[in-house]
């Protein structure tokens, strides 16, 4: 790397600079923009989503402007004008946000993040946002997939090694922890997010003594807690009888934690060594396994009876093997004209899913009253309250024919003021809390929600007067083109 | 983030730094170990790898210690006591690296790089190792596969939204880069790097004005190259109608580099809107497309005939979509023991394609001086010189009844000193002579090897002396293991 000074400012795309040199040439710079941060579809088939990266996210905000080399870049190798980079210069974020909080159950097609600031800001920072919250969130999500079918057993982390280079290393940790894993292997994670961790030998030490005994051995003689890794030569016939045999030698100067098993056929060899340690008296030694693991292979091994205490997850969740991007965007619902109103904008697709829907909006989560459930989620716009409506239509958004009322309900702003005016007023809870958080929210949805193969849909609808307004702006829209046509 | 020191020496699995304290409480830290980088299968099918990474594995190793925050929190967080922390202190990389340089071809089972250090450092230092060099390597190799579809047209990165996090979207733009693409829209890539960025504007601009023909018009009256992206509202009746018109009012003012469509039915619309350009007179006006492209799209797209100058890839370069993680391994092949000797190492498995190959190696690329083809990697322990052989036998390791004579051949050794006792010697070229090199390296391979489709396997065979020496050391464990189950 050529500079020192690398700011995040740069970690954009060029036409986001581009676009904010039109604007400040033609004086809509300051203009308000409302900008939504939403994807259309959940990852992995799922039925939610976990929300993360908010963290990431405020420092990325709060620390936003060009740094020296940045400018001397934009201007000697881009080519701007100096005029435009004395302008660059000077921009800080100034503007609001209000998201979700991590931790927070997310769906298709509803805003995860309300960003409303000038609109050149808004612009800059738009790359960088969707960078941090597509990954995080993905991440997040695919741990708590993973986290459900481990259930009360531990799930550990065990994937830097394979992330997409060192910053999804450690963040992709950190979204795991809050989608529910217990630990991580990698340290730099654990100092810098408080997260445990864990860990204890790799075949390479085994290889280093060329035996499994005197490893193993040496290993008891320099830690308390011990976890050997019996598959360097032979599971069954040296790796196991030989840590079993250190155990023996070392009785209570070590606990015997675990035997760790990381290649092989699981279910048969997690069942053969926890009859070797039971017959050795060591009952209470947990089996941890590992070997590509995700959602699938260890609800088959459970499925086959594989006796595995700890489940070490590794490639297939730091990297969302299965599908390893989300797709959320960052689309402009209003602007403010010339005449200083503000007015909504729509973006238009052949694909009806992909039209975007206007206007500034709130997000509510409709919880039932009578029983805790949640009955979905209700987008309206930003200065109606669904909580004022006694009965509460809801319908769904493209097949309106699918409609519901209802009463006694809680309607909870799932948006939280996070940076306004550009001044930081949210405080990210401890990451423990945030897994917490994440964890309770989970009893607000149905089982149907939450299996991991074919959920049911969440419903996630409009306010009628949302639902209008986006009708009203397609028409509009429609007949633009229209007249255009017409007039040639 | 709690601290502002952050080392990348913490960028490990805890459990590294757990054997290394078996290792320095035994007495065995310091003596000589190498370990050996390499992967088993070559992703997404492909017939060959392209290697990267190796800037930023040197920038780690050079650079590598705890900071005074690691210290604490390994001391108080993780428990170690105060005389390890000390010894962790003093810890620098003193060994050496060899390795393959950037934009070298790479196929599957042999080493990509050779580290030789003292056992504790070369131990630490393999978890950053890897997910530097697993990710690097995996998108230089898509990208590779990518723009030999692409051929001669223009193919530009465009994934940073959709990238695993920060560093994956530069460093993962770089490894494109070195696989052949012609340019980012990731501006800190292209300031970091030197890579060159591209871009023009995005939906919301059209959004901002409401309007094609405006946002066109204000972006024509800022910037001299004009590339327009017409899928906001729709593309055959506003978009390209409206880009058309921008164009001739503004004549020779600007440049009307391109169009870009960004949705829709890309042959179709890139038909169509050829057509209107031409037929308006701008016949050098570039079509750009992007939209979930890759190297099956693209084929298919050239297939139906679509006429696109450039192609925009994002999301499935950038996150290797259809196969995102490259399984890299650090394994052991040599230490030194007792009695200063080196003694070579081994890990079986019970999958022939697991064993590893022991003892300090060599990798040469075996190029035939008749015709200019390389006829395969060949494996040699490090005291054989293949160049002296009149007449190398290459032979299949796991099937070695395939084998072949090559004679009038160059053995060119693919590993160059990088680090030598801890001081770097190599200077990493500039990014376009990489990307160049890569380029080359490709003429040396047979089009057999290089389609996308079932490629044929790429020969990559140890030296008789190499594969011996590995039969010895397998028979030697089995010997050991059953001596020890007899024994009992």
């Amino acid at each position: 790397m050529k500079t020192l000074d690398d700011s995040l400012a740069l970690h954009t795309d060029l036409y986001q600079i581009n676009m904010v040199k039109t604007y400040w040439q033609d004086g809509i710079d300051q203009k308000k923009a409302i900008f939504e941060v939403f994807f259309r579809n959940l990852p992995f088939d799922n039925g939610y989503g976990v929300f993360a990266g908010l963290e990431r996210v405020i420092s990325f905000l709060e620390n936003f402007h060009f740094s020296e080399t940045d400018l001397t870049y934009l201007q000697e190798e881009v080519g701007y004008e100096q005029e435009f980079i004395e302008y660059l210069r000077t921009i800080r974020f100034t503007g609001s946000l209000r998201s979700m909080v991590e931790g927070e159950l997310v769906f298709g097609n509803e805003p995860i993040m309300r960003v409303e600031a000038p609109l050149a800001e808004a612009q800059l920072i738009e790359t960088a946002l969707l960078n941090i919250i597509n990954y995080q969130t993905l991440i997040a999500t695919k741990a708590s997939r993973i986290k459900q079918i481990v259930g009360e057993e531990l799930a550990l982390e065990f994937g830097s090694r394979r992330a997409h280079e060192l910053d999804a290393a450690v963040w992709g940790t950190r979204a795991a922890y809050i989608g529910g894993f217990d630990g991580t292997s990698n340290v730099r994670a654990g100092k810098l997010f408080g997260i445990p961790v864990v860990g204890t030998h790799a075949h390479a030490m085994v290889q280093a003594y060329r035996d499994d005994y005197i490893a193993f051995k040496k290993y008891a003689e320099t830690h308390q807690n011990c976890v050997f890794l019996v598959d360097t030569y032979d599971t069954l016939n040296s790796g196991v009888p030989n840590a079993i045999k250190v155990a023996k030698e070392f009785g209570n100067k070590i606990n015997f934690a675990g035997i760790r098993l990381d290649s092989g056929d699981l279910a048969y060899l997690s069942k053969k060594a926890r009859e070797m340690l039971d017959d050795a008296g060591f009952q209470k030694t947990k089996i941890i396994a590992s070997s590509d693991l995700d959602e699938y292979t260890i609800m088959n091994l459970k499925a086959q009876g594989a006796i595995i205490d700890t489940w070490g997850v590794g490639t297939k969740l730091i990297t969302a093997f299965d599908q390893p991007a989300l797709g959320a965007v960052y689309k402009l619902v209003s602007i403010e004209n010339d005449k200083e109103q503000m007015v909504d904008t729509i973006k238009i697709s052949s694909n009806p899913a992909k039209v975007t829907t206007p206007g500034m909006k709130k997000l509510y989560r409709i919880i039932n009253r009578s029983n805790g459930y949640s009955e979905g989620d209700y987008i309206a716009l930003d200065h109606e309250n669904p909580q004022e409506e006694e009965r509460l239509k809801m319908f769904h958004p493209v097949h309106t024919y699918i409609s519901k009322f209802v009463t006694n309900f809680e309607a909870k702003d799932l948006h939280q003021d996070i940076i306004v005016d550009g001044k930081v007023v949210y405080h990210t809870p401890e990451i423990s809390d945030i897994q917490k958080y994440a964890k309770e929210n989970m009893n607000l949805l149905w089982e149907e929600y939450k299996r991991s193969l074919n959920p049911e849909e969440y419903p996630v609808d409009l306010s009628e007067a949302c639902w209008k307004n986006k009708m009203d702006h397609i028409e509009n829209v429609k007949q633009k083109v229209k007249q255009k046509l017409e007039r040639g």
